[in-house]
């Protein structure tokens, strides 16, 4: 239960963070809680991030705490007096849910994806683009937008009609010997699994990896491409509109290396 | 208190509507609630307008309902699955929340308001400009800059640079025999008193209303400007920028009229 009157419900005012939990340990902890501190400081809430840390601590040994499980991170500006102006003095709340998941083999790369593409884009707005705030109806209508298309996922273009991500990962496509993935400064949220790759993994490859602006002709045009976010790690993508794809020999290096450092 | 989890607390993923209540009476309630049904489609709800109007009357006739009071309707897409992809099925909520507040003189018009120009602007989203949900962060962060700017509201650009709104108020400027609003296909809300002022209001006193393009310097040349939302009704502008208003001349008719059409 919620006490309410809280901004995070009134608003979207708040940032949250989802971790995948194996046998009590959240996987690449400081990546989110990097994120979220520059959510913080984007959204002038006082810095709270020890009580973070500790809150999650606190789920984590909680009795019954799942083998497997989502760990949801919310944190909001708290209770204040009607309106959008927030109180001179915010106490962040911070709200902790965890679902459990069926435990996967981790060794195992997960089934190709098919990608359709969502007619809902991605608005422009670069003071808020790359945090993960709570205001995200466009990645709800884009994802609404999968069952209807009898997709798993759905690429979301931004206002220009460039590629940005799909609407719960990061998309990256392989280019010649360039790994690429769409820049995000007018929009998208920066996945702590895209930086993982792009300043990490990739490099620990010998992949040259670097953000880009990205047509959907190039993405239609890569010779590989997959998706990450903290819940999949990378997944394989098999098809989007024309475009099929039977090999995955990036995607699976980059997967081989991912769990290493992750366990 | 709030049952988790809400989708409305997770991804903003609902719609709100705030009424000003005189005497246990909702002012202009159909206005309110058509401008929610529009909501309701552009996200996917179920059609729930007739529960939305019963637990509005619910809480009126509660027992100890202020005399004057501030009721916010909010319809989330209810509980669900982790995820961005909404249920299958779904069963919105309705949360009503009221606050007291102090009885106003209507006949008497508001002083008018020194506004500054906020630093962040409306992102660019035309599909969900206009109707009123839950992801209000644009408006939480322009409306803290009145703090800092010391004023008493701030313009709102869009991303080009043209002018919208204030942060809780829709923006109207008197250009010679005309009465100009921004037009809100790509961002921006439609408020209930931008369109009573625009459809109602407006021809009944004999002015041409339109909604169009509005610059910055054509902001800075209007002869008259004033805002209009539910709880103020019409506020008369003082300045902005370098530019001052000694008359209100228009803002003072709309408000007389808007009384009238109210009580």
């Amino acid at each position: 239960m919620l006490p309410l009157p809280d901004r995070g419900f009134d608003f979207g005012d708040g940032l949250f963070e989802t971790l995948l939990v194996v046998n009590r340990t959240p996987l690449f902890l400081e990546l989110h809680l990097q994120r979220m501190q520059t959510g913080l400081a984007v959204l002038g809430f006082p810095d709270c991030l020890s009580k973070v840390r500790a809150q999650i601590s606190l789920a984590l040994e909680s009795p019954g705490f799942p083998e497997e499980a989502a760990l949801r991170v919310t944190v909001t500006r708290g209770s204040g007096p009607r309106g959008y102006l927030p109180p001179p003095q915010v106490q962040p709340r911070i709200v902790i849910a965890s679902t459990a998941r069926e435990a996967r083999q981790y060794n195992k790369l997960l089934s190709p994806a098919r990608l359709a593409l969502a007619k809902i884009r991605w608005g422009c707005q670069p003071e808020l683009a790359g945090i993960k705030h709570l205001n995200r109806l466009e990645q709800v209508l884009a994802a609404s937008e999968c069952r209807t298309a009898n997709s798993d996922e759905v690429v979301m273009l931004d206002q220009d009609g460039d590629v940005i991500s799909v609407s719960a990962a990061n998309l990256f496509l392989v280019d010649g010997d360039r790994l690429l993935t769409p820049e995000l400064s007018h929009c998208g949220v920066s996945g702590t699994r895209r930086r993982l790759i792009l300043k990490e993994l990739a490099p620990a490859l010998g992949l040259q990896a670097r953000e880009a602006k990205v047509t959907v002709a190039q993405l239609e045009a890569a010779t590989e491409v997959f998706y990450s976010n903290a819940l999949v790690g990378v997944r394989p993508v098999a098809s989007f509109a024309a475009s099929h794809w039977h090999q995955h020999k990036v995607c699976d290096a980059i997967h081989n290396l991912y769990w290493r450092r992750a366990s």
